[in-house]
């Protein structure tokens, strides 16, 4: 789950062992190149991507990343345009029977309730208190907006960051009674690790918020917090004892969705992604924004369809709804992946 | 000017070359490393910043790097948090007699004229084209903000960046008559790569505007447009003739200055810098941000004292005003460059 990041790490480690190389520390330093090359030669020769079918999904993922690594080809791009771009919530992991970050916004309400006796009479409070889904439908945009602030806002960035692993290290998804990040696609995970080792840098541009994600990508899927972009609310800088700290205003900053999507990409990278990775209408526009450079493009969308092994759900379902951008794939010819034909596995626990 | 990113790159093309290993090229691999390393271990003693004058500042920094790089150090930090971010203005190039995105926008003015006659009674815009800098400044930031708008907005992001390109490559600096690319300084370009060379990634995080460096600082610093932070405007992602466009808004989104350089810094890195770089007022609270975290820090102040070979300017400087941040910094022992003394050289064609 590394790959270039690794490669980054190394090179800068064979860069640092020869600042005081003596000769016996180089035949050293050989020594375990040559192991070390060795090794990946082997591993190298198996599949990369041992959870997925062979099939057309798989073979345009092969085909586009030889065609845009082989330097002899007309296709070729150099390596820092190597840009791939990942939703999230239903692309590298799930996102049934709701949003994580909606669970994890409900289980904060009832976890902060003590501290708010006014809740109990108080919508939206009262109705997720009561687990009255039908009254907390009916709050709205507006009863959402107000679990999402007094959730996410009033703290510090530090302190969001606490509550978030908290949440992740002892919450349960309901249907697989196992950490959420538990919950991510075993054929996705490979996929990130084979464009790594191909050069690519590997980003996260998801319509979650930006620092639901940040405390456990890289550790999940080899991410680190400066290539996760997301939706974000305000925040301020303020002395506090004389320390300065980042507070969360319950006030929206960005929404990376939809069309936010190409929006946040230009905003946060700067450069358009060579290869765009979703799952719904939500991805359309950066898949668009991705098939509209020059050259080789890879778009790929993955299509629930596996009700036994995850869900199947796409045009009508209000979570992930997969509708125009499903046209416009068959339409002109984007990867679509039919999860139940072309991945072996779905869960790492498996 | 490459450092860790070249130093990805070459880790990732030993795992590529190995993928199809026959023992043959696996000698030829061996031999090219064999190479590399005896080079780079010469290269080594070579002082890594040559244009730097033995004294407080340059010893600061390459202690702080021996420190949190060596492994047995109680100091140590792991590469992937060796976050440096710099400021641009005044610490990577020059920002008198104006900051140079000020000279683009007036230039722009110019170059728009003739298709705006009405400009010619228009304020600011009559002031401008007049050299009338007494009734310029009398518009204040009503039109400073109508220059700003009218040079930088209503265009796609693509023509943005042309525009960007095209008077770089012509316009010439009023004191220095050389590009403006040319007034970076040498030994902030030895300090970039030097920190990339020791495994930090380096970033750029400024007032000024973001589209407006991103087209040059990787030739010019070694820094993708990835790494750059700054002042932005908002985006708007539409359909022009079938393609997807991003077109600039004239309203302002974000303001990288100030208190809104640490937010700048977590909504756009999402990890604290362990070094930071900066030269006024402005870079004062990144500096605090860098400063409140655990372990060893780096905060540096570039301090323009050579009225000669640059400038001589900070507490009364209407332009990088460095005041409180001196003072901060002279109370708490962090780096300030006497650029006077500690550099043997300002610019790369000196």
């Amino acid at each position: 789950m590394e790959g270039s990041q690794n490669g980054g790490v190394e090179g800068r480690g064979i860069s640092m062992m020869t600042k005081k190389a003596t000769k016996h520390r180089l035949l050293g330093v050989v020594f375990v190149l040559l192991i070390g090359l060795g090794m990946s030669g082997t591993g190298a020769l198996a599949d990369p991507l041992p959870s997925w079918n062979d099939g057309p999904a798989k073979q345009a993922v092969m085909e586009f990343v030889r065609m845009v690594t082989d330097k002899s080809s007309s296709q070729y791009v150099p390596p820092q345009q190597r840009i791939a771009t990942f939703d999230n919530d239903g692309t590298l992991w799930c996102e049934q029977p709701m949003y994580f970050q909606g669970l994890f916004a409900f289980d904060r309400v009832k976890a902060l309730a003590p501290k708010h006796p006014e809740w109990k009479e108080r919508q939206p409070f009262k109705a997720l208190l009561e687990n009255d889904l039908k009254a907390l439908s009916a709050s709205g945009e507006k009863g959402a907006m107000e679990i999402l602030m007094t959730t996410h806002a009033g703290m510090t960035t530090g302190e969001f960051e606490k509550i978030v692993k908290d949440w992740l290290a002892t919450a349960k998804h309901p249907r697989f009674k196992r950490p959420f990040t538990d919950l991510v696609y075993q054929p996705m995970l490979e996929l990130l690790a084979y464009l790594r080792e191909n050069g690519f840098k590997t980003y996260i541009v998801s319509g979650g918020g930006v620092e639901f994600m940040r405390p456990w990508t890289e550790k999940i899927y080899g991410i680190p917090p400066e290539q996760v972009v997301g939706s974000s609310i305000k925040l301020k800088f303020e002395m506090r004892d004389g320390k300065p700290v980042l507070m969360r205003l319950p006030e929206i900053d960005f929404i990376d969705d939809g069309p936010g999507k190409p929006v946040g990409i230009q905003k946060f990278i700067g450069r358009r992604p060579l290869a765009a990775f979703g799952n719904s209408d939500g991805d359309h526009q950066m898949l668009q924004w991705a098939a509209a450079g020059e050259g080789r493009r890879l778009m790929l969308l993955v299509r629930h369809t596996d009700a036994d092994r995850e869900w199947a759900y796409d045009r009508q379902s209000p979570i992930g709804r997969l509708d125009k951008a499903l046209d416009e794939a068959q339409r002109r010819g984007w990867t679509v992946v039919d999860m139940k034909k072309d991945w072996k596995k779905i869960f790492p626990f498996e």
